[in-house]
């Protein structure tokens, strides 16, 4: 077991590292030359431009001022300075909700460390248990639960800290919570109008032999919702095309790119092979080569473009309905629609850009069977990363590897080399593991048909999560722990795992301090340093960049990524929440983590993340109940030790802990969720009423007509992605497009209705 | 272990019993004074009524035709002959849905039954492993699974009867669930009008300093709901006045009960004595004494009626919301109205007489509280039931008893008494530990604040189910089990159990065929005598009944009791799942108690039963997920037993099936339960349609004011409690109350709404 010398290198190492990192972050981001890559918000904003040409050239590459340099450190403050509400205009309430995740930790874990240390740090130094035992043990054991004597009365007072510990907790989670529902009911109340609030996803519209879905929809909303009923888009299968564009992109970089080169050196042609990573082929000029490319996949794309609208085999049984009122987007997305409640199944319309486009060509029908297929998927995914995680766990502990190679011995007692392995190796395998995950889940969750991104990246944080609980925290301790007791381990059964897990856990405190400082962190440090963006920028700048816009695209302002942050950071909740009563003296590095990731994603969202979605904080439920989770697994866990440490009379009590946990959840669950999963009537008359008062004659047809248009339909130059931010915006010249009727004759409504229906899709590409 | 010809006894004495209760009814149900006993339904319909006092007096109480005695069976023709939508039309959806239940125990085991006797009876017969063992063994064991040697391949063969088994039953459920929902629509659709189409119930009305519950109410759903709300009835805490009400009838009984006795001897005066029981206090005369009473009472009624409307301290935060079209109510019940999700929470309104009207008077905050101190008190009155049921498991075990007090054997080696202890008494005993539970559970269901009374059967349902599950079923299991291999079982830890459990199930066949005998088939054989309510009515008949009124009273039809009836059933169905791989020699018993009970209940339901609700069959998605469950057990029990026989190659196959079953269940969820739970607004709105074309000018209004008044208030003469069943008819008279208004003044809207307001109360008193 590694002492507390080790444990202090291995600090060492990654607070130097830390530290490292932010100094060349901070030397880095006072480069003019860095701007784009440390400020993009700023630039996407529109307030932060390029420096001006006037002033020295040298001073629009490298920052020669001093004096910046010495407070090198001042980017601290003024992330924490922004309030919150401005916080919330400037990055979207998605990322301040974000933060008070780490707020959250903080809030709970700073009291409780406080209570630990008063508490339970004195109550098991004052024990000689381990001495007089004949275990290794470390320092670190010294002032954990291991050190107390079996039978002693002193389990008591973990006991009466458990119950403080669930009930600080839970406290803190009931007003976070409180305080995120009103949050989101007060941005999505104060909010602008938005596409969204009044549409609704139709899915599994039945098919039918002598209308097209088009008009089958406009009929049925006629019928069911005669006075709200406004107008409707039909969903296409435009994935071919999609791909199209892109690949039309890629071609455009590579001949701006051989452009480029040219036009730094005229002398000679550029000649390429056109096989195979060029490595084969004839020779062609690449320039001639790349134009060539571009104006045949133009012209596929202009034909797949006529083509979509018109062939019914790419129009989807689904479509966006949109209606005159938000209160009568909130009824339809809430209610049933048809006897079979399989067919015209209505949800909440994702905002535009947050729509997923893909996974809504997918056939309803199959979705069930892609579920179950991908539960069993993940299941496999999960229990087979066990082997690999296992393998490298041993390592992580010398006194395996001596026993099982005492050849090794000489190598590995050399001091430093056996702090490294302690210290640093583990955390950065284990690292590596999961670096690759995320994708992988992601993948998944795409299958799953989710529709909105924003669910999809909530479907991945839930896989994410149980991967993480089941191989990082139960694989690291019971296959380490295997490593010592596994004989003991593979003869017990099933309900002795907590056991098991119970007294391995606090031999796993010393690797999982390493861990969060490798993890959380330089993790974090690294986080801001931006490496990658920086390098690719710098490149990109160098190859492609021709135009203004072309460098607006270079820079790759990223976003928070949802799907991995949270339940990494839910991971050292669960660390935190489990070592709270047995090991305290891990606290501090928890709360170090949060407090130090807490400025550098304030600083991140603030001055470089550029959200692609807003949901208004809809993932918090998911936070809320992973904190639960976690703390019922604390609870467990602990219940399983103390039963071991045979401290009879205080255990039973602890099974009160889960049931009240459990009890709360639900109680959350209902006092809550409904915030955040349903759009309450009031709300939405109240800002309807508001609207007609404000302003009587708006033309919301207009507005919402081509609120969801597939991108790649939408945008005048069809290689900008981010174009469907335009949509809230630039409605006003697709009001302008006539909108053509065809299916008018069978509208079985009178006529007024007949111009409420949406405009053709040539229409649209026409003036596109 | 008992052996076939214990078992042949135990059959020949349940058959027996079963047989003279036959009997007993085919005479009975001919004499005419039993008539009203054995034909409730026909007079509650008025279709039947006494015999004429034409023709020979004896005629009347006896009858004396010989022929009717031959063909004393012929019942069973005569209840079978009604086809199913007559039998909707004569008993409501529930019953003849209810029905479905055994039918679907036939569908389902009838096909089991001759693979079972085809396939597996041959494989395990045709093994000598049991002679070969020195294992005490039966010849009902010669057939079950216990007869095949460990390693055997001819598991196999049990592996996919366990296949098809399961492929079979989800088949017919999911034929049946869809046949049920289908109904259920159906019916839901061709359905007269009924006040609950149109109504809500609201509930956690927010207090208001300074408008009135019914004020806030009406102000809340003009402005929400402006062009849909139609009027609403605030709900009071009646709770007293009911009780007041029921002493008075029951004084009402006993003045009845003295002055029929004075008037056959008018000779002497009846004397009582005030006290308790009548045993002390000063005599008076008993019938000046009870007209005392209940002139007392009457005031006292009186005075409450006055006071409750007036005292708001009796009016709850709750109120039935009606509003103008169906497709409203449907919105309505569907969507969440205010921003805080616990506040005007909506649900559909049960229909006038299914309400529970106690429950309404329940603090809805108070709800979650009770119903965690439920859970809890439910998990110990389930777990603590253990310990008797163990005791008398003992008993149904000769070897056990022998081994524990051999000084009892010459006694139990006596035969008859040997058959009789193993055949009859667990049966017994266990019933009548039964008999007791479902009031508890009910009034812990009542606890929980249900506000229906379909909904309260249906909770109660599941928790009887849970109870049997645990008591009987394992209970009955394990105790037994553990009685043979005590040791064993003590040491093994958590996921051994299905192991041990499987072991045991072979060898506690006999146990449950006796048991299936005794509470299955001479069950059902004595619902249809129903002893009880025929000596009750004989009794009313002789001391209370006067006039015809009265003997309507006095007969007590009864109705299905779905709470603890569906269980048992339930029951019967895991039996018959855990059994269709084991010991398939317990089939045909279980077929022959669906079809006996079939064949009983459905000629109980055509002359006997009177529902006092129809929930429109809402209970079958509780069936079906019974069911379902009852499927996954067996499933796992197999897979422990497999464990055991050491048929490595084959078990792992069985790890497939309930992944499927689970993954089944929740396919059917989404599929068909919406239909049960949720009101399709296309359905709403065709026959808000039909209506409009129909009747344009019906006083909707009138018709649903008063439609939600507590009981108590409604009936003209207080102590007829059906007559909640009025409201739907007499709404005519209730038109012709003026309704007066006083909140008009708050109305923020249009004097045109402020007539659509519901009466004050003391209007329909006063009509009253």
């Amino acid at each position: 077991m590694a002492s507390l010398g080790d444990i202090g290198l291995a600090a060492a190492i990654n607070i130097l590292t830390a530290i490292a990192f932010l100094i060349a972050f901070a030397i880095l981001r006072l480069q003019p030359f860095n701007d784009r890559v440390y400020f993009p918000k700023w630039y996407l904003k529109g307030i932060r431009s390029d420096p001006t040409p006037s002033g020295a050239a040298v001073r629009k590459v490298i920052n020669l001022d001093y004096r910046s340099y010495v407070r090198f450190l001042n980017w601290i403050p003024t992330a924490l300075k922004m309030p919150e509400p401005e916080l919330i205009e400037h990055a979207g309430l998605d990322s301040a909700v974000y933060l008070r995740i780490y707020l959250l930790g903080l809030k709970i874990f700073v009291p409780i460390t406080f209570l630990a240390f008063a508490v339970l740090v004195p109550v098991n130094a004052t024990n000689d248990f381990l001495e007089r035992s004949n275990l290794i043990f470390t320092d670190i054991d010294k002032l954990s639960i291991s050190n107390i004597p079996n039978k002693s009365q002193r389990f008591w007072s973990h006991l009466l800290c458990a119950y403080a510990f669930t009930f600080w907790t839970c406290y803190v989670l009931l007003k976070e919570y409180e305080r995120v529902a009103f949050m989101r009911l007060h941005f999505l109340a104060s909010e602008h109008r938005r596409p969204d609030q009044f549409t609704v996803l139709v899915r599994n519209v039945p098919p039918d032999p002598d209308e097209s879905v088009s008009e089958l929809v406009e009929h049925f909303f006629l019928v069911n919702h005669p006075d709200n009923y406004l107008t409707h888009q039909v969903v296409y299968n435009a994935n071919k095309l999609a791909k199209l564009v892109k690949k039309k992109k890629k071609t455009q970089n590579w001949l701006d790119y051989n452009q480029l080169k040219y036009s730094r050196n005229q002398s000679k042609r550029l000649m390429m092979k056109t096989g195979f990573l060029g490595l084969w082929g004839d020779k062609v000029d690449s320039i001639d080569f790349y134009t060539a490319e571009i104006d045949k996949l133009s012209k596929e794309i202009a034909a797949e473009r006529e083509n979509i609208p018109s062939n019914p085999k790419f129009i989807m049984p689904a479509a966006f309905v949109s209606f005159k009122t938000r209160w009568a987007a909130a009824v339809c997305a809430q209610t049933q629609q048809s006897r079979n409640p399989t067919l015209w199944l209505t949800e909440w319309a994702p905002e535009p850009r947050d729509v997923y486009w893909n996974s809504l060509a997918i056939p309803f029908v199959s979705l069930t069977i892609r579920r179950l297929i991908i539960a069993v998927a993940f299941f496999f995914l999960t229990f087979f990363f066990m082997i690999p995680i296992t393998f490298v766990q041993t390592l992580a502990n010398i006194e395996g590897i001596e026993k099982a190679a005492p050849w090794l011995k000489p190598v590995i007692e050399v001091k430093f080399i056996k702090a490294l392995i302690q210290g640093v190796l583990p955390g950065i395998v284990l690292k590596i593991f999961l670096i690759f995950l995320p994708t992988i889940l992601m993948l998944m969750s795409k299958i799953e048909g989710v529709i909105a991104i924003s669910a999809l990246e909530r479907r991945s944080a839930a896989k994410y999560y149980l991967f993480i609980l089941v191989n990082v925290f139960l694989g690291s301790i019971i296959a380490g722990a295997a490593f010592e007791q596994l004989d003991s381990f593979l003869n017990e059964s099933a309900n002795e795992i907590p056991k098991i897990i119970g007294v391995a856990i606090p031999m796993k405190a010393t690797f999982f301090i390493t861990y969060i400082m490798v993890d959380g962190w330089a993790g974090s440090a690294g986080e801001i340093l931006r490496l990658k963006p920086l390098i690719i920028y710098h490149l990109k700048n160098f190859f492609l960049v021709k135009t203004d816009k072309d460098r607006d695209e270079a820079m790759d302002p990223g976003s928070l990524g949802f799907n991995t942050g949270e339940p990494q950071i839910q991971f050292y909740f669960l660390l935190g929440l489990v070592y709270a009563v047995v090991t305290p003296i891990l606290l501090p590095f928890i709360i170090i983590f949060f407090g130090l990731a807490y400025v550098v994603f304030r600083h991140q969202i603030i001055n470089v993340y550029n959200q692609e979605y807003e949901s208004a904080a809809a993932f918090w439920p998911d936070v809320h109940g992973r904190v639960i989770s976690g703390l019922i697994i604390s609870q467990v866990l602990l219940l399983g030790l103390l039963g071991t440490k045979e401290a009879a009379q205080s255990t039973p009590f602890l099974l009160a802990l889960p049931v009240l946990t459990i009890w709360f959840h639900r109680f959350c669950k209902t006092r809550f969720e409904p915030a955040f999963v349903r759009f309450p009537l009031q709300e939405a008359m109240m800002k309807d009423t508001l609207e007609r008062a404000k302003e009587p004659n708006l033309n919301l047809k207009g507005y919402l007509q081509n609120a969801y248009i597939h991108p790649v339909f939408k945008s005048a130059d069809d290689d900008d992605d981010d174009d469907s931010y335009g949509v809230i915006g630039d409605y006003k010249h697709d009001t302008l497009v006539p909108t053509k009727r065809t299916s008018r004759k069978n509208t079985p409504l009178p006529s007024k209705y007949s111009d409420s229906s949406s405009p053709s899709l040539p229409d649209v590409l026409e003036h596109v």
